[in-house]
């Protein structure tokens, strides 16, 4: 067992959305060849195999009857579904989820292990720079974490060991520092729809907000009404929002938030 | 009256914070000389006057006894305090609030308006380009108009016409755009140190996250547990935040939020 070498065993891509095309690009990119794609959707399977060489399937029985390393880069609930279905063979598992505990792969082989890239993927935006990436591995014995290595090592990753735990962590903080940022980018873009602002105006503010982030804590640069506790302009903001009853509950939340963070401070 | 030309009269700072410091500096850069500042802090208007070279004062009976311009940038709750002791000798009154309606200055002078630069200004961060900053005018006469007009033309920046309906909407729109977003950073920086990780870790997913705006509108590149109605991770987070409840609020009701967002959409 311990001369065997995962390095040289085929390795099949499960999933072709957001996720599993920008590492597949990325292993394609790095010289590491992916000898075939599986997609529940066989065309985003087609598109993502011309890219970058390879097979394609819609059907998992087709590349589960050899020994072989499966990336599992599918929405967290349906992991444990195509496992069933792959995890023969004592073959490689390597899910790429951040919240999914590396034990959902544990009944299915000895070999298996996360390989997490903590970055927000769109097909939309095709150019990532993918050494700028931290990957937070986690393996359930040494050969699996050689491989991985030499996986961060062939795409000039920057790796970090983390356990299951860990990472989910990190992902709930990703998750305010990504996703619900770029939603409240998103209820501005909507405001200014529906007030008929051109929202350009807010892009030299939405630019100043990443230039100072670089070089400061945010809790040291908090601007705005609720910082200031000024109470007259949260009502009046939270009157102009009334006949939004989703976004005023939120404007009003995120600012009582804003003054309990930074009272605890005080 | 129409042969007068308001920008012969001395000028004024009253106020000595973020945005009062920061115009105070682009007034100066810009050749634009302020004669005085005010500020209830006497220690914050010296430390202004000896980098814009004026005067300063804790006074407000001091600077009124001549027809002058008043760039009023105090916190919203005050300026209707100020302009009762100022507002003499028709002097010119200009306030730099963005959800303060022009209004409050009209019962001390004919010549009143609003310039209100639309960024967010902290006093640690000293270098911002003000030609990046989309400032909103409003005026209460062609006189103010023309001053207004020429400090902009001074300073290098490009302004918009906006009444105070108008500038009180993209203020709330930039509240989302800059307060929130930033206090979702903050809420990311505090996890993460009470997980003790790396809040390093999260800044080439923040970068990303910026690099997106600026090529494409927020609702299109929204991604997470949310927008993907994946319900088992949400429940999983909100497991884990349940020890800090206020934050368990917030991630639920930003979720939701997304999640009504683009159920609109579809």
């Amino acid at each position: 067992m311990n001369c065997e070498d995962f390095s040289k065993l085929p390795i099949y891509l499960i999933g072709a959305g957001n996720v599993a095309s920008h590492l597949g690009i990325a292993f394609h990119k790095s010289g590491i060849a992916i000898k075939s794609i599986w997609s529940r959707n066989i065309y985003n399977a087609i598109t993502l195999s011309k890219i970058i060489n390879s097979g394609h399937t819609d059907n998992l029985n087709v590349i589960s009857n050899e020994k072989a390393v499966y990336i599992i880069s599918v929405p967290d609930n349906v992991i444990s579904d195509i496992v069933k279905i792959i995890g023969k063979n004592n073959s490689i598992l390597i899910h790429t989820s951040g919240s999914t505990s590396i034990d959902i792969l544990q009944s299915y082989s000895d070999n298996y292990g996360v390989f997490y890239p903590l970055q927000t993927f769109s097909k939309t935006k095709k150019d990532i720079d993918f050494n700028e990436i931290p990957v937070l591995i986690e393996f359930s014995n040494n050969l699996v974490n050689e491989l991985l290595i030499s996986w961060c090592n062939l795409i000039g990753v920057k790796y970090t060991n983390a356990d299951s735990e860990q990472r989910m962590k990190l992902h709930i903080a990703a998750v305010f520092a990504n996703n619900f940022t770029n939603h409240m980018f998103a209820i501005a873009q909507e405001l200014s729809e529906t007030y008929k602002i051109d929202f350009n105006l807010l892009r030299p503010l939405i630019a100043e907000t990443f230039e100072k982030i670089k070089s400061f804590n945010p809790k040291d640069i908090q601007t705005g009404p609720a910082i200031r506790n000024d109470e007259e302009t949260i009502k009046l903001h939270l009157k102009s929002l009334s006949n939004n009853p989703d976004l005023a509950k939120i404007y009003s939340f995120v600012s009582e938030s804003i003054i309990q963070m930074h009272k605890k401070e005080k």
